[in-house]
């Protein structure tokens, strides 16, 4: 393995010491993946991929969005998958399968069962995960070939053609590979738009050989500093999928922090690839009265568009941060939000990353959300958006 | 009064059998106003307006944001103003003295008292209102002696100018005046961005010589089929204020529903003047589980900038829609929105104003949300905006 000397690129990111960066496109020992093109994407760009574990052994853990308009591919992985035995994950990047109706679902199945009939392996033991326009039939036709086709291109070297086969409206693959205390972590991520927590992805796959007791524990918890801390549009998705797949194979324990940190850096990769982002911003709420009302001034700032223009603007407009506090915090006792309380000073700084921060004074509680800027390129890419 | 055959301009405007419409910028009989030019706004734009009743009989109601970082001049109207006996409002339009602190308070107060002395009344009897950037001291000693000028300018012609002078980045005056049952209404409205429930408006002002046995009751149920009916970005203001007044003159009642069309007109006004905006969406949503739940759906799609750049790209992509409402309802059990629930044409057709609805199939309760579209002017005005 060729160890590269540069490390996580966001300065809000920090490795347990002693971790080192793999080739991003790297996969974990035990792990075959495969990126092909079946016709759904316009162009013939990859839009079906697959990651397969070698290993009966595998343990995993599944998330996936809360929306009540899930789509197809999560109600399968929810109802007909066995979550904590994920052999292998089919997907394609043409069509989110969402708001499609049972013959949606029986699509997603069918999807489901090429893979685990190409592979040799238990239906229930394929997750599907599916993303893109909302509400088109699905041509399973086309899916299930390029299954087959990608089954049987599967490689240790086709994660980046995994990658990249999960992309929709990204600039660029997002995936990460590292290495520490004797264990490997690759990982792939997509989204661009929709981001928004409950776990705010489009899709992310874990990969690793250490050995993980509780997977989902070990999944909630990077989850809950990484994905369930960033926003693009505010936007809840109807297809948001994460796997986390362990070998096991070699003998030790996932070093404490080294998932987080994975998870962090393609979660902010993701907030970075915002649809038409530039820029990368952090609010940090302090003093709040409880968790519950640091998170709601956090993704109220997070969230207003007259933060993200501002951010785009290079604007240190503190104002329209005391004005986004002031509508999270409407019908509390009125209070002063002044300069001193606020700082935005980065707004304006030519900094990629973006720190503010506002202190409420109403109690303990922190909370920090990671969000991009709103540009003219997010309303030409959604004004125009189809297929 | 010169009685105009043109009637209001919304299609979703009904108001009362007989209802006449008067010269728009005319005020009720019993008014004055004025607007002037106090230097605060760069090229000299109008930017104080005083509005005043002559009569002593004067009945009022007033309304202000629940924002818990309220501007000065809305503390001011909360605890050193007799709500129910308004004479007089002032207005600047250069400075939303916001988060300006103790100093603020007392420029807000100064303002007022300022109008107060010019008019020979009461200081409790003058609401003051501001708009403008947030955080920025206030020029007391220009608003004061534009305040002068504004108070030895009034006239009965004057609804026209003061309609300018409360105006900070609308693209045109908002004003209405009918006459029905014997009795006038005339009302000024600014807004376009900031522009949410808890009464979604920046600034709106009401007279008429009917008369008004509970004024509270007549604005607030007015204003929850109006102002609260909006939004333009989602964004809660510090300076939400509305007063109306009322002489009781013309010793005549205020018909049914005349209230409400007038209010109703301005606040689509609003939404069509929204930063940027080129068209209006009403979104209806039916067959919610309760109010609180169709309120929530029907505010996820109508600030969704996936369906608002949708309703400015002309695209029907309903499946945004099934996701706003997807996301609203997250947790809840997942349910199938399909296109025979969701009527999202005439977000692709040319027309002004486009209707949506979904149906939600859980329960009886219906809402309805009026927004405007989000397009590269909402980017460009607020990326670049500066004082």
């Amino acid at each position: 393995m060729a160890t590269m000397q540069t490390f996580f690129k966001s300065r809000w990111v920090t490795p347990p010491d002693g971790t080192a960066e793999l080739n991003p496109a790297q996969l974990a020992p035990g792990f075959r993946a495969a990126g092909i093109a079946c016709g759904l994407k316009v162009g013939g760009a990859t839009d079906v991929g697959v990651l397969a574990c070698d290993s009966t052994e595998v343990r995993s853990a599944l998330a996936v969005t809360r929306s009540a308009a899930a789509a197809a591919p999560v109600r399968v992985c929810r109802e007909d998958c066995d979550a904590g035995a994920i052999r292998a994950i089919a997907v394609n990047s043409g069509n989110a399968n969402a708001a499609t109706g049972e013959q949606g679902y029986r699509d997603a199945l069918a999807m489901r069962d090429a893979a685990a009939e190409a592979l040799g392996v238990e239906p229930r033991t394929v997750a599907v995960a599916e993303t893109g326009t909302i509400g088109i039939p699905l041509d399973i036709e086309a899916v299930s070939a390029g299954v087959l086709e990608a089954v049987a291109s599967l490689s240790t070297e086709g994660g980046d053609d995994f990658a990249r086969a999960i992309m929709t409206t990204d600039r660029a693959p997002k995936r990460c590979a590292v290495r520490a205390g004797g264990v490997t972590v690759s990982a792939q991520a997509k989204g661009a738009g929709m981001i928004e927590p409950g776990f705010a992805t489009m899709l992310c796959f874990m990969q690793t050989d250490a050995e993980v007791d509780d997977p989902d524990a070990a999944l909630r918890s990077a989850l809950s500093s990484s994905m369930e801390r960033i926003t693009v549009d505010g936007q809840m998705s109807t297809n948001d999928t994460v796997v986390l797949q362990a070998t096991g194979a070699a003998g030790a324990p996932l070093p404490e922090g080294l998932l987080d940190s994975v998870l962090l850096q393609l979660a902010l990769e993701i907030v970075a690839d915002g649809e038409g982002a530039t820029r990368v911003g952090r609010v940090d709420v302090r003093g709040a009265a409880d968790p519950e009302e640091a998170e709601r001034v956090g993704r109220a700032i997070a969230n207003s568009p007259l933060v993200k223009t501002a951010l785009f603007g290079r604007d240190s407009n503190w104002g329209r941060i005391a004005q986004a506090a002031g509508m999270a915090l409407a019908g509390e006792e009125v209070w002063e939000l002044g300069p001193d309380r606020i700082q935005a000073a980065e707004l304006a700084a030519e900094v990629p990353e973006a720190e503010l921060s506002i202190a409420l004074g109403r109690g303990e509680a922190d909370a920090h959300v990671y969000f991009s800027d709103l540009t003219h390129d997010y309303i030409r890419i959604n004004a125009e958006y189809t297929t």
